[in-house]
Formats: structure tokens, sequence, C-alpha cells
């Protein structure tokens, strides 16, 4: 059936690293449409200021909602970190903190929890509150990783030049006896292998966008966000605010590796929306 | 004298890169006033697409021009690469491209050149066209880094993973043949030591911002440009679209590098100019 007049979830983040995000929900609600945002023309957000962040997330909330949306997902660790309401005009908004701090804290039995993330968002310490305000006798250590996207985005992942710097980034966090670490930006997941190289397998890691589906599940089993029917097919429409070709090929590859496609792709035109 | 009537030159680059170019042009001409802008709030412009660059280069241009500004300097070589008048709102404009190509052409013997660039300089083509224009039998040899800005940015200058990333992004230029290497962005000066380590003491490297004071003497010179009365003092102001501590801390030591001092440090709106 044709489901474009039916309520979307919305999906946004600064680049390609959300679709990992949006991969795990599109599974988990496969009977969804789901529109993503990628802010590619202004990213990395993670580099820039929490008042810069702030105004581009109003800025593709704001568009989200023009395109129809039951539900906001910020599946960016920099633009959660700077994002203090619960909803937007009305619609309800989920970010990946909250959610990744629970899970670190069911994860973690020495209390001792590591967190990695980009310059934004490790010095917000939107994360260290997070898990503070559900047990404040934990002990926190962070490192911001800022090489970490690039490298991504070189598609440097599986590299002795990556693995170097992962062990460069992580060394003071395994010599403080961590059990648990919270990758906290969307792209790290791409970078599992290197990471749990370095990390060992003592210790967990925590990956935020499996997390906030958990969030969403709760919203429509408690009637706050209304499930689409089941007669309706999973449908994915991708926004970008840049044409790279980079950016497409690499959204496609992403949700092939989860057998999944998107079936719209469109520029998205901010500079009208405010 | 207090000189902020009379008019400026004015230099944008996406981020910190350009000042080096600042530098070069402040010692050359000790009695200018100069305006730097730094997109911070958009960087990097490597990895867009020309239809983005183009259009915030033209914002950029636009905000310099309302400063009051005799001359524009575009000293981002993915913005130069995308810009294809020679002035703007009869404002004359100078890119880094064009005298880069010419210091280079003046440089090699062998005929065989190296560039460097980000990604959207190297797909635009716009050396090699400089090049080609002026010497149709040269052989050009080119390479994007990607990963060389974030690393300028993170502060790795002087570290052994700079030069393995750096030696692998040289390599097959080295193999080549070459004799002179174009240093494409202006953030690769900053890197010169790792680079001229890979390349040897018989290759040249070619620092664009370096040779673009030549062309805005020439247009002085030849009366195009008004110089200042010499009894003016150097003036510096820098101008960002985003509020990073580290940009005015990184602004504010290469300054120190060249003897110089910045007088004015402010926030950029550029939400309203088109």
């Amino acid at each position: 059936m044709s489901s474009s007049s039916l309520p979307a979830i919305g999906v946004f983040d600064s680049g390609i690293g959300g679709i990992t995000v949006l991969s795990v929900l599109a599974k988990k609600f496969p009977h969804e449409r789901f529109i993503y945002l990628g802010d590619t023309a202004r990213l990395p957000y993670g580099s820039k200021s929490p008042k810069t962040i702030e105004r581009y997330t109003a800025q593709n909330l704001s568009f989200l909602k023009m395109q129809g949306v039951k539900a906001l997902i910020i599946a960016c660790n920099s633009a959660s970190a700077q994002w203090s309401g619960t909803d937007f005009d009305d619609i309800p908004v989920f970010n990946v903190i909250t959610p990744g701090a629970r899970a670190a804290i069911k994860a973690t039995h020495s209390k001792r929890i590591g967190i990695i993330g980009t310059r934004a968002t490790i010095a917000s310490k939107a994360y260290n509150k997070a898990l503070q305000q559900i047990d404040n006798e934990l002990q926190i250590f962070t490192q911001a990783c800022p090489l970490l996207v690039p490298l991504c985005e070189e598609g440097w992942v599986d590299d002795p030049v990556t693995n170097l710097i992962v062990y460069r980034y992580l060394q003071p966090l395994l010599q403080q006896n961590i059990d648990t670490l919270i990758l906290g930006c969307t792209h790290y997941p791409i970078l599992h292998t290197a990471i749990s190289r370095v990390m060992g397998k003592n210790i967990q890691l925590i990956d935020s966008g499996q997390s906030v589906s958990e969030d969403l599940e709760a919203a429509i089993v408690a009637g706050k966000i209304k499930a689409s029917p089941f007669s309706q097919d999973l449908e994915i429409s991708i926004f970008c605010t840049d044409t790279g070709p980079s950016f497409r090929n690499f959204t496609g590859d992403l949700l092939r590796q989860h057998n999944l496609n998107f079936d719209q792709f469109e520029m998205a035109d901010l500079s009208e929306v405010r």
C-alpha cells in the first residue's frame, strides 16, 4: 500500500553516522515509514560550538516536522547533547544519550564506565550527567576522539593506521580499568572491530543507537506514539543537505549491510527553515 | 592612527588554514588593514559539493564586502576551485590556485608536477586546468588527502601517526618521479616538515598562499588597488562564524609564530547574508 500519507518517524544526523541508528530502527519496526535527514552541508557537528549545534538541530527538527512525522530521533550524539527538550512542537523527541547511559549502567559491574565521543559531546558532559542522574557512585572516564569520524569517512575501517589511532585514544581508558565503554558517536559502531580489538573481550561496548529503539518501543506501548498498521510496508526516504556522491553510496552500502534499501533519495533545502 | 575608515583587504577560508595566507600578506603589506573570515560553523569545505562550496563562497565574499574592502582573497583552495569570477561586485578577487600553478611551473625542471588537496579541490581539476593553460606538456599527478586537515586540527603535527598517513598519501606521487609538489590546501604548510621528510630535498614544495601575495602586489603596482598610506599601522580583525575556543587560540598561536597579533576577534552572523 502507498504509505506516504501516514505520519513517519523522523531521524537526523549530521551525516552518515545516523544510518547505523536508522538500520536498527528499521529492523525493529518493519511497518513504519522513516524519513532520514543527513545535514551533510554542515557536517561535522562534533567540532562546533553548543550554540551552533543547537541552532542546526532546531532547523533539522523543523525540516522533519514539515515532512509529517509522529516522532523525532536525534541520531547524533553531539546534537543530542545540546537538545534539552523532550519534545518539539508537541512531537516527542528521542535522543541517543539517555538510552545509552541506561544501557551502560545495566552492563557495568565495576561501576567504572568509559565514554568516547566527539569534542562537542565530551565537552558537554551530557553522558556524565545522564549516568550520574541514575547512579551517582559511578566512576566516569572520558576521551574525545576527533579523528575517528574522518577515518570512517575515508573508509580506513580495517586498517593498521586506524588501529594505531584507536589504540592511542583508548589506552588511557584501558588504564582506568573500566568494564564498559559507551560509543558516544554514531560513527563508532563502524569501527567496532578496531575498538574491541584494543579494549579486549572483557570490556562491554555500548552502542547508543541500539538502545534508542527501546525508548521508541516503550513510547509506542504506552500509547504516546501510534504504530503504523501491519499492512504497511517499510519505507525509507533519505534527505541530505549536500549532494555528495559518497553520501549516497555510503548510505546505500550501510543499509544493504542490514538488508535494507532506501525508496527515495533527495536534496533538502534548509535555507528557508528557521 | 585609527584606520577603520580605510578600505581593508578581505581574506576568507573555511577555518584556520587561511591564517597561513594572512600571515604572508600581513608581513608583505605592513600598512594595510586586514579582515579575515573563518567559516568555522560550516567547515570543512573539502568534503562538500561544488554547488554548496560556491554558495558558501558567495556568502563569505558578501560578508567581507559589507565590512568595506578594496580586495578579496579566497585563501581556501576548495573555494578557489569553485570561484570562476575575477571580481565580486566590482571588487577584485584573488584566488590561491592561479598563483600556485604559476609558481609550480617556475619551479619544475622535469615538467612532472604533483598536487595534493582536499577531495573537492582534486575533483575540481582546477589546478590541472590552471597548469595546462600555461603549459600543456606538463605531466600532472594528483592525490586527495582528506585526513591531513583533521590531523592539523587535532594538533598531531610532529607525530609518527601523521608521518605514516603522509607517507601513505604521498608514496604514489613519489613513484611518479615528480620534482614539484603543490600543497593545494592552506592547512598543508602546517605539515611542511612531515611532507618534506617524505618527499626528500629534491622535490620542491609550492605553498599557494605564498604566491597569492605576488598577485596582490602586481594589482597594487598596476594601480588596480590603492595601497594604504605608510602612516597606517597594520591592523588585523578576525571574524568567525562559530565560536570555538580552539579557533581563537589556534589563530593567536599561528599569528604569533609570525610575530603578529589580531586587534579584534568577533562572531560573524551570516544568516542574513545571501
